[in-house]
């Protein structure tokens, strides 16, 4: 089964917004094994907008629009789709009972251009929309079917869930599609495809999707069949893969960030943290500080940017920066033992690098970072790990934050985690 | 004179990717008074793509396809274009040796796949690509002029400088179009409009443009025009509406950012600076240290997310907290004086507020926030803004560390200043 879309809308031809409906819509379609043909996007042109219509009718199994049912007259999809199907419009008075009604629940008076909304083509399927004024649409033509939706996100998804679905499924039967996911941080995407490659061969290599980013690897696991199949399967597959990567995976939650998981671990330990950072220049408190409710344990932070600060706000010896560095083990471990005692929390984060562009030396080049955590047992409760960051430094910073909130999660899970392994 | 652009590449019909391409080429043809009338993302499917390229030939000026030049067999753009515009393609062995010599000289051997490169419709151009192995075609068909560039985006836009730009500014003539930028923070989009109202009646509408983002408005002058008289023309405006905003304008250069100002200011003022944040997080130390060379005027910042943070680390009176409440003008007062006596900058801000979803009350909903900034001159040197933000934590904490960096670039502007004002 084969798909087009079509974003209508002149502001999505501009020079700042691009088309992301097609993106979530893709992943919907993707769930019921239907692959997306073509996609564009045209303006508020109705030649124009007829072209494409005719062109894509009767060639695809399934034509979806977003856009252009508005109540104002550049908003041309309904007459478009008439003039390409070749049926009429008629003006159906309970949908403009319902428009009216809307207004009313908002106190206003509905605008009589509101009254174009309450067109529809022929033979057309009216799909009830709550989340806003326009209806969208559902018709047949030349073999294609097509669902016309408003353009705005949630009203897109809200029609998209209550009518696009259904029909997928139907259409889909027991091929259904749906996924699993698990995310791994701080790891290349080559050495977790290395650590799961005998997943490939059990599974299929069409069931496995992995997904970099700096600093995370995403596995998506696809699974088709009936809804108890596929969840076992899911389960199943899910299962394996943790198993292959160990306690890498920070979450098998597919939105849940990294901050949050260590959020989560300090909430379950009833433990508090707090971060000393240098190259970061607060990113790892930011982060955080992302999650509602992370006052419960964060305490705060000491952004030592320059060296006196990190003498004078963290107690980091003299001495020590200058025999080792301040890009160093021993001031990372300095750093965490001092926001530590000073902040009074459980756990700490320590970091220092250099970000760049400048900075750099042959020992130490630009990207070279020290992470230290330490813990609540007190002196020597510690662990450190030292890494050379590619990118920019916007990149390197990030992956710094990254490594602090892996290297705190890790420990976090295993009082003996030592850094290095797997 | 319209345009149409086609992205070939079945990645861009995926989950994950967009076509961004369109984007940057919409901004290069505004420029010479082209508008886009349709773009479409094709994938590598020769039948789709010369349906597509059929359609658009003798309907548009110009078309312009990105992608789908590579040398493996699903790279189907020549093929395709050929196939659409009935003409032959040849193989051109001087484009082979070209190729040839640019493998040579990263010291490797040519596959013998990138022959197909070196493949060209008959009676097109070819347009040299210095940065990568595919030339770009330059052909007319039906009244249509097309050029064909690779996807990748660095060739693109070196192709489309080289060789289109010529070609756009030869049929536009005078009449190319030049954007100046000013931009403002912290300001809503109305209250900006307001202000340069009659820039709008002085320049024309469509030379104005008020772009807006949370904390921040862009506004965009067009100049029509041969260069010399663009640039007076230009600079006329810029100066006029620079007069309309006075100092709320932060910068007038299009890719400089708040931070990156307050840097400047900083710098010339030969002074340092540190930040006290409770619901920010460390944001706008974060981003105060995401400019290079930040070391030079950024100490440090002290995140005291508890009440005893606040306390121990910035030494703000534990009374002051239970009469006037964490978030409030004293604690933000005692958070900037704080930071600026225990990290020893000249300049500090110190800010605290309710980023919510929780914890907010009816004298002090959601969004309230208090920003503060401690000077050079000593007790009593101290600007404050009080503001209620709309929007989630995430929008909440963006636009208070917007805030607390303008109040710190009005203040080192001006040591009289205070807000509240324009």
């Amino acid at each position: 089964m084969r798909a087009a879309f079509i974003a209508v809308g002149s502001e999505l031809l501009g020079i700042e917004r691009l088309d992301t409906n097609s993106l979530r819509m893709a992943r919907r379609l993707q769930r019921y094994g239907v692959s997306l043909g073509r996609k564009s996007v045209i303006g508020d042109d109705p030649t124009e907008l007829v072209t494409e219509l005719t062109s894509v009718l009767g060639r695809f199994d399934l034509l979806i629009v977003s856009g252009g049912l508005g109540p104002t007259g550049d908003d041309r999809t309904r007459e478009s789709m008439a003039t390409a199907c070749g049926v009429g419009l008629h003006l159906d008075e309970s949908i403009v009972d319902d428009i009216r009604r809307k207004f009313d629940s908002f106190g206003r008076k509905m605008p009589e251009v509101n009254r174009r909304q309450a067109y529809v083509l022929d033979g057309a399927k009216v799909l009830e929309n709550s989340r806003g004024t326009a209806p969208g649409l559902q018709i047949e033509q030349s073999g294609t079917t097509c669902f016309l939706f408003p353009g705005v996100p949630h009203e897109l998804d809200y029609l998209a869930s209550t009518f696009l679905d259904p029909w997928l499924e139907e259409q889909a039967g027991e091929i259904q599609l749906e996924a699993t996911v698990l995310k791994v941080a701080c790891r290349g995407e080559s050495a977790v495809e290395e650590k799961i490659a005998s997943a490939y061969d059990e599974f299929g290599a069409e069931a496995v999707t992995v997904l970099a980013s700096p600093g995370e690897v995403r596995i998506e696991l696809w699974a088709r069949g009936g809804a108890k199949d596929r969840a076992i399967r899911l389960q199943e597959m899910s299962d394996r893969v943790a198993g292959f990567l160990g306690p890498a995976v920070f979450t098998r939650v597919a939105d849940q960030d990294l901050e949050g998981v260590c959020g989560e671990l300090l909430g379950e330990l009833g433990a508090t943290v707090a971060t000393a950072e240098s190259c970061t220049g607060g990113w790892i408190a930011q982060r955080l500080t992302a999650t509602p409710g992370s006052s419960a344990y964060f305490l705060g932070s000491i952004v030592a940017y320059s060296n006196q600060a990190k003498v004078d706000l963290l107690g980091v010896p003299e001495d020590l920066i200058a025999e080792h560095g301040a890009v160093s083990r021993e001031v990372a471990i300095a750093l965490a033992e001092g926001a530590r005692e000073r902040i009074g929390s459980d756990y700490a984060i320590g970091v220092t690098g250099i970000a760049g562009p400048d900075g750099g030396s042959e020992e130490k080049p630009v990207g070279t970072v020290h992470v230290a955590v330490a813990g609540p047992r007190g002196s020597g409760d510690l662990i450190h790990q030292r890494a050379v960051f590619p990118g920019d430094r916007e990149k390197v910073r990030r992956l710094t934050s990254q490594l602090g909130l892996e290297l705190l999660r890790r420990r976090l899970l295993d009082p003996n985690y030592r850094p290095g392994g797997w």
